[in-house]
């Protein structure tokens, strides 16, 4: 991930973009490609969609590449470790969503 | 991110959570993430958004936690390596936009 | 509609909201709106979406209505009357989708 | 906005599109064509984004469109009025944002 954040760092100031990317900007880009991701899979049924044919899942994984660029480039700007702030909202969620009560329900903790 | 991916699942795993995480569901729960993260910096000025203070910064935080555990969900359901895709992503970039004319414009290669 | 956009523009500047009411900005809101009215149907299955109860029906109304005010606020900001924008659209896709081509197809017409 | 429910409507109809258009899938359509639009105005400055060309007027013009067909078509299929839940909404909003308190603020009423 370091790697990474590092990588597309250097991509933007190549090109002289940081005075695009301010997490305003770069937070409308990742919702933008997050939604172009969806658009592969809006028609599918959910089974449909856990067996995409080799042109879906090719298309789908550049979708998750544009994903994890701008956000790696939304922390960064940010000085945030996406990792990082993955492990502790996973932590939170161990917390709200009780492995008891929440066994085979997608409700929302606080409307159990 | 190999450890996150296999929290997250293991997370799933404990919930029996597995038969929600269709990549269609999923692709849909990394939007509302990715837009929640955006409600935060929808009325700042871009100059604002790069200077959040403490308060809003920890909020972001917990939103950029969110969109990478589903996005980590999401490719691991698929079996694709989310730091590849980008590491892949942005090779392609490289050559759509190439330095010399993409130089502080943020227009797309095929616009130019 | 017109008299819908009329009282949203009254309730914005009342409140002397122009300022932050940029087209910009309004499409990042309906953005997160229509987020939000997703987010009411991300765990159901189709055809549960199909049937919602009495207290969801009503929660997906509020968001319905987020989504028409932010847009019509966002069409008049810019001059363009929402209904017109649609009937037009209807008519490109009459001639990009064609009855005969496109029954019980979700495909594109390009993809065809 | 009854005229291009029925005309939305039959549109689905000649083409047996039904069969997708469950609320779930219509949800995500709504998001996908709502961050189009927003895709057009990412790295726009808010001043830009008030003053588009034509040629990008009308691109946003046909964005608008796709988001009230949408709009229109998932409100008819949950039999919602989204002229009268718009209605509603700011009725609520006129609650919730009051005058004296909301004038020149973004901030949302709970946060006040």
């Amino acid at each position: 991930m370091d790697e990474l954040i590092r990588q597309v760092r250097e991509f933007a100031e190549d090109r002289d973009w940081d005075q695009f990317h301010s997490p305003k900007n770069l937070s409308m880009a990742l919702s933008v490609e997050a939604a172009e991701l969806m658009e592969h899979l809006q028609w599918l049924t959910e089974d449909q969609s856990r067996q995409p044919d080799q042109k879906l899942l090719e298309r789908i994984k550049e979708e998750i590449g544009d994903v994890q660029i701008y956000l790696a480039r939304l922390a960064d700007q940010l000085g945030i470790d996406p990792l990082e702030a993955a492990r502790e909202k996973l932590k939170q969620n161990e917390v709200k969503y009780p492995i008891e009560t929440s066994r085979g329900s997608a409700k929302k903790y606080d409307e159990l």
